[in-house]
């Protein structure tokens, strides 16, 4: 029997819960959208803040995304795609394998949260109107050392592997190579200008992001009414005065 | 035949190897720490950043720190304790508690990144003198919102627990215990002032953290010259212009 999995997450933005929907939508899983697919956004709103306080959970999550299976409950999106990743058929055999699997999620997720800080270097509890200035500076910094830092990397794990370079682990497509996917694309959206400016020392990365794009069900759902546009919330925005000039 | 675990983290600070170091210390393991064990400093530091070049190594880490045991090499804080936690003793039975405990453990890597973008929210590549102010905004912000919020979450955590609030995870000591710990102790060093006000509130997790130090191998490391003092570098920094007023 299938199991049915059902991801809690914030609405309105791709944000970190795009990363499971992508693992979920390209396996086929059997899954609920709490916000997306039950009683409209207020609902599911409810629910997915219930989930977060103790008297309704002993073991609350500090924060969404989060993933019920059964009587597992996971948080984290790396935490959860180490969790589905074997289940979906997205994840490599063996331990020393799946160790570096979630060790590239985890760089991933690093570089989520400093894509995130570009905009928001004061912390999540102001709003970008009111960091500004820190935030040029912050992003030029990004653009200058941290971004091809780590577009290098990922170019290199590619470039270094005996099995070739279309997946990052081995021979086969895992979570950490759809979230490599998702990064791209919300980079190529919020900081068109300096990924132009990459786009020559990343050819692996570059064919890997197409490789994903075109895979069947993937496809099928990024042409979907289901996959949220990037906007003015969440991990990747768009600021003009945030990216490098043409 | 017992396992001899090598760990690779740059040297003169406790950092995040030091997550990494308290459960190798409390567990009496049997390993190396690079930097301090072999042929000095100079020599450790080329073997540590040895490892981080792909001509050297086809699965280079992003950054340390990073493991070896035998053929297996993982990088992450949270990934090798994830990796040593039931080798060594310090992780619960069974997957849906050790998924509870991995995402405790990446909420408390969460926290450390906030730590340290107290001192340095422009990002990694300045040094702090150039962002001092950006930084007194950041860690006023921090001091007001985000260590209560951190605080408060593992407060909770130990007080919504059927099993009692000795421990985080069921009733046994965890990695993610001792990384409460080692979290805390740096808070304390860094903003004495700010935690000096919380402490009425997280009365449990002060009481994890006397458990924690009264551990009988955890005890004799700290009080040994193994143990490195906090300083003006890494992730838990003194500055007092960053604290709250007394």
């Amino acid at each position: 029997m299938s199991m049915r999995y059902e991801l809690y997450y914030w609405p309105g933005i791709p944000g970190r819960g795009e990363f499971v929907r992508l693992a979920l939508e390209d396996a086929g899983a059997d899954y609920i959208d709490i916000v997306r697919d039950t009683h409209g956004n207020r609902g599911g709103l409810d629910a997915v803040g219930g989930g977060l306080r103790f008297e309704n959970n002993t073991r609350a999550p500090f924060a969404p995304p989060y993933l019920r299976a059964g009587d597992i409950e996971v948080s984290h999106v790396a935490n959860i795609l180490q969790f589905l990743g074997p289940r979906l058929g997205l994840a490599p055999a063996g331990e020393a394998d799946r160790l570096w699997c979630h060790g590239l999620q985890l760089t991933l997720a690093d570089f989520v949260t400093e894509i995130h800080d570009t905009h928001h270097p004061l912390g999540p509890g102001l709003y970008y109107e009111e960091q500004r200035a820190e935030a040029e500076c912050r992003a030029a910094v990004f653009i200058d050392a941290r971004l091809p830092k780590f577009l290098d990397y990922f170019e290199s794990v590619l470039a270094a592997k005996p099995e070739g370079d279309r997946w990052l682990v081995r021979d086969g497509c895992t979570t950490a190579d759809l979230s490599l996917f998702q990064i791209m694309v919300g980079l190529d959206y919020a900081l068109p200008n300096a990924m132009a400016s990459q786009r020559g020392r990343i050819r692996r990365v570059r064919a890997l992001v197409e490789r994903v794009a075109e895979r069947e069900r993937l496809a099928s759902y990024l042409a979907s009414p289901r996959r949220m546009r990037f906007n003015k919330d969440g991990i990747f925005r768009h600021y003009p005065e945030l990216d490098s000039t043409a």
